[in-house]
């Protein structure tokens, strides 16, 4: 199945557009856990357990397990294998490399963690790329307009009366000749999301910022799809995985999950609501 | 010590501009070697015992040793362990995130490994390189202008009369008020290297591309270093690990070592040659 009809099928099948982010960060453990890798495992895969039923995906960020060395490496491992087949893993990788060395971080993601997207850069271009996409029936969420401050360092810069993000944009729908590309663009700039959604014409768009970094979720959800015609996922983490500091924190991540799902399933049937 | 002193001073007592590509690949290992894990630490650690008193740095190119899987993560681990400590370590990770996540990749590369500098992507701006650069005694050598061809997509566009590239090397110098970072400017391009260094100030300059990728090494090493008053390092990967297909391969691989800063001193100082 490609990946973006899996991504399609867990979205429906969860009757869900989230993605939660697994960033494990041994300073946010429940009162309680230990901070040791074992520790954080159990923590995670619970969050797993506690909702795998709902949500559409999970994004393991890679910084946070390499963190913890060759161990968190392995943590890794484990958290992808238990991952149900039906959801979607995104390893957040940021990767961008020359074609050799890309090569090989793609091998590693898609074939030795499992994953069905990742997240790459796209500052090195298109053979940086390529051997990602190389992957048909994988697919890579390429960064385009990201939620943080540094973004108007050089994404939002002006070439030729055209913002630097939008260049990507149109590189990327020039390339999507598998149909495995997506995008990156954060809930932080809700305009312009609408006006990449305008040009990313059907590509899934990932959509990180809503929560601890300020985005609004309701334009989000809207701008992200025009108005649910396109896919979307709409990434929370901290606000999922450190829901309760007790030891509560699954029920408390599957509640909030639950609010986000019913808040967004809202927005697209008000009658639902 | 700063970074920077570190650099220098391996330059000088190892008499050598040369960082080696620790890009470990199974399909060229010698004959006779394996092609597991132990048999790729075996190799890494003959090549670096070879070499290490006659090169500046060497470069471990993270997607090698991921592409292994956890295993690869406790090789890295081992093989940064045995790089003598007057050697220069830098860790080749392009990664660029969000501030919080950029942190947790900082520790890893210069708390868990060791690393002396790493390779960053300034895709996402001033905050995502931040976590590397507070580590004062630490340094990162920002992407600039890459060796691949995909450098012409978006390194090269024009922006208000002015290349990408030179954005990026504006806001670099800029933001460099720790004196810890560097430029990555591949030696495919020898006339914007030049026109690079001019604008780079004091900042080092890591250089691929010389050799399999068809960098020119004299221009690289005139260009890159203004005729040797600025610091720069020229990377060299395959054709030093790969010089032999045989037993003797760290033998020949120190024979390239000593050829190329015979070339690289000869310029400097032509009698010497």
């Amino acid at each position: 199945m490609s990946a973006i009809k899996k991504l399609n099928a867990s979205m429906e099948k969860h009757k869900s557009m989230l993605c939660v982010g697994l960033d494990i960060d041994a300073r946010k453990m429940p009162q309680g856990s230990g901070a040791d890798v074992s520790s954080m495992a159990r923590f995670v895969l619970r969050i797993i357990e506690a909702t795998s039923d709902i949500v559409a995906a999970y994004k393991p960020n890679l910084a946070f397990y390499e963190a913890l060395g060759p161990e968190g490496l392995s943590l890794l491992k484990l958290v992808c294998s238990r991952i149900p087949e039906d959801t979607v893993i995104i390893l957040d990788a940021k990767r961008g490399d020359i074609g050799n060395s890309a090569e090989f971080y793609a091998r590693a993601f898609f074939e030795v963690y499992g994953a069905d997207w990742v997240t790459v850069n796209p500052y090195m271009g298109y053979d940086s790329l390529r051997p990602f996409l190389n992957y048909k029936d994988k697919g890579a969420f390429v960064l385009c307009l990201t939620s943080n401050p540094g973004a108007r360092d050089f994404q939002r810069m002006d070439i030729a009366g055209k913002s630097m993000y939008m260049h990507v944009v149109q590189k990327i729908v020039s390339w999507d000749k598998d149909h495995n590309c997506g995008l990156v663009v954060g809930a932080t700039y809700p305009e312009q999301l609408a006006e990449i959604r305008e040009a990313a014409e059907d590509m899934p768009i990932l959509i990180p910022g809503v929560g601890a970094q300020g985005g609004d979720l309701e334009k989000a959800v809207q701008n992200g799809t025009a108005g649910f015609k396109k896919p979307a996922l709409i990434n929370v983490s901290r606000s999922v995985l450190y829901a309760s500091s007790g030891d509560d924190f699954d029920r408390a991540a599957r509640a909030v999950v639950e609010r986000l799902n019913g808040e967004i399933n809202g927005l697209r049937d008000p009658r639902s609501s």
